[in-house]
């Protein structure tokens, strides 16, 4: 792999924050690329005025290079990409849709592309896009996820020998052991979500951060196959999304339930027990609320003394 | 960790081939403790007397350390168990059911044990029962699964900070990458199942291995989550069983169609429109039939590149 993600993305630590609906706003993606890393605005619960906001204010934040994620299934989308281009953004992340439909107009902008798989399929086809590099993201990925249910592990080893961009892991991933784990499997770079969700700086609700940090095995899981899979946190909504799944209900009454406006009552406003909560897997292993600041400090020690063990190992199996 | 596995298991090489039924038979089993990793036989789909005769037939061909795989939930297990004991067999691997049942008698007998676990709960229970080693089974994983439904990477990490034996990891490995990945996670060694059933020692079905082979992503799926949650493979059972449980059918419907001997015969006798099969998701990556001697070489090349590979990258964030 010749082609340096960090040089792509101009950041200089391998890691981006994942651009969160009702977590990632501008106080979040700038602080992370303060650390030096790549924040992410996210756009999809965002109209694109309060896009334009956050854009305008983390500029003012930060010197540094910053992101702004856009679900390309979201209605704004076409209003955020216009945002995005006037107020010269220098990378995108997009996601849930087709990576061929804004790459090369952004590109021609100067700015950079990468987008959100999770197969082989939409990796080749971001790739023949003209994406600059891919995030592949895994099944214990909190919020949407792909249909194959492909874990990190197995997508991200695979999807390294399918493209020549730089891979970018996602799904599983908030302490250094597992930020080292992926790059062995041949990821340049790793987006975190949840951990970040659970920062002082990310704008969900108390209620929501404190429920992700008391989370145990089991208490996230992948719902909704009928519409589109979906990683939850236990709560009101999860009990009443399991319970339908489990007498086999129909697309229709599903989506009577999620209904609207339900990720912004539950990870905003922080109603456990009514609002849809989406955050990922590693919930478990997140032990108390911290500073982006000590996010980092904490992924480098433990990044540097994996480093270190994996050194002492044998050279052979 | 100063308890290291290869000396606990008194193996070379920190590869142990998963005992899967109606693929680990004596032949893989001493195929692989041959190569210098541990292999298992699965006793799972043997009555007692079949075992005793793979475990004769294996130490004939081998004149290395292997053991025996022992489903607790299985009804011939108290019988495996005691021809175990009575064939003087180095180690036993128990999986599904309490770890406490027979590691005391196993370990009086001078044989070491090792337990198989999905959760932190279990993985505690393993070590206060005094197993010498536990395995954590990932999502990703063929067969029986965790109800939790915590992928490799998140397990694994979470697991090796819980206990304070050695931590074997297994499900989504079949590449040197993949060995060298979880070891960053703090695993000592690996149980790998899907490669295995795929290789020429195995007994399963060429049918069923062609079909391992050929498998894309998302062709393997976890159902049956109302009973044991099972990884199958794509083929007309797996098609069943999803169109009930789409359906919301109930633990008696689900149990209806599952029936009797349907593993056999879809991964022995070959029958992949009516059988069972059972797989993991690694098998996307599995390319061709390899002899246990060619899987090695492949598994101990990867292994050294990666290890290599990961000593170039920068030893900060």
């Amino acid at each position: 792999m010749s082609v340096n993600l960090c040089n792509i993305l101009n950041i200089q630590s391998p890691i981006v924050a994942g651009g969160m609906i009702w977590c990632s706003g501008w106080e979040l993606a700038s602080a992370v690329s303060n650390e030096g890393g790549l924040g992410l605005i996210g756009a999809g619960s965002m109209s694109a005025e309060v896009l334009k906001e956050h854009i305008i204010k983390c500029k003012k934040a930060t010197n540094k290079s910053f992101g702004v994620n856009v679900p390309l299934m979201n209605v704004n989308s076409p209003k955020h990409i216009q945002v995005i281009i006037e107020e010269k953004v220098p990378v995108v992340f997009t996601s849930a849709g087709n990576p061929s439909l804004y790459t090369k107009t952004l590109k021609e902008n100067g700015i950079k592309v990468v987008h959100v798989i999770a197969n082989e399929k939409f990796a080749l086809k971001a790739q023949e896009a003209g994406v600059d590099a891919i995030v592949a993201e895994g099944f214990e990925a909190g919020g949407h996820n792909g249909k194959e249910e492909t874990t990190t592990l197995v997508l991200v080893n695979e999807i390294v020998k399918k493209v020549s961009i730089p891979v970018i892991a996602a799904g599983g991933i908030a302490t250094g052991e597992q930020i080292l784990s992926v790059m062995t499997l041949g990821a340049q770079g790793v987006q975190i979500g949840t951990l970040f969700a659970t920062s002082k700086e990310s704008s969900a609700h108390e209620n929501f951060k404190r429920a992700i940090i008391s989370a145990k095995e089991g208490d996230t899981m992948l719902f909704l196959r009928k519409l589109s899979p979906t990683r939850l946190l236990k709560g009101g909504f999860f009990e009443k999304i399991k319970e339908a799944e489990e007498r086999g209900a129909s697309k229709e009454e599903l989506l009577e339930i999620i209904g609207i406006g339900k990720t912004k009552l539950g990870m905003f406003d922080g109603n456990l027990d009514e609002g849809e909560l989406e955050i990922g897997q590693v919930s478990i292993s997140i032990e108390k609320e911290m500073s982006v600041k000590e996010i980092f400090e904490k992924l480098r020690k433990e990044y540097s003394i994996a480093k270190m063990n994996i050194q002492n190992i044998s050279d052979t199996l």
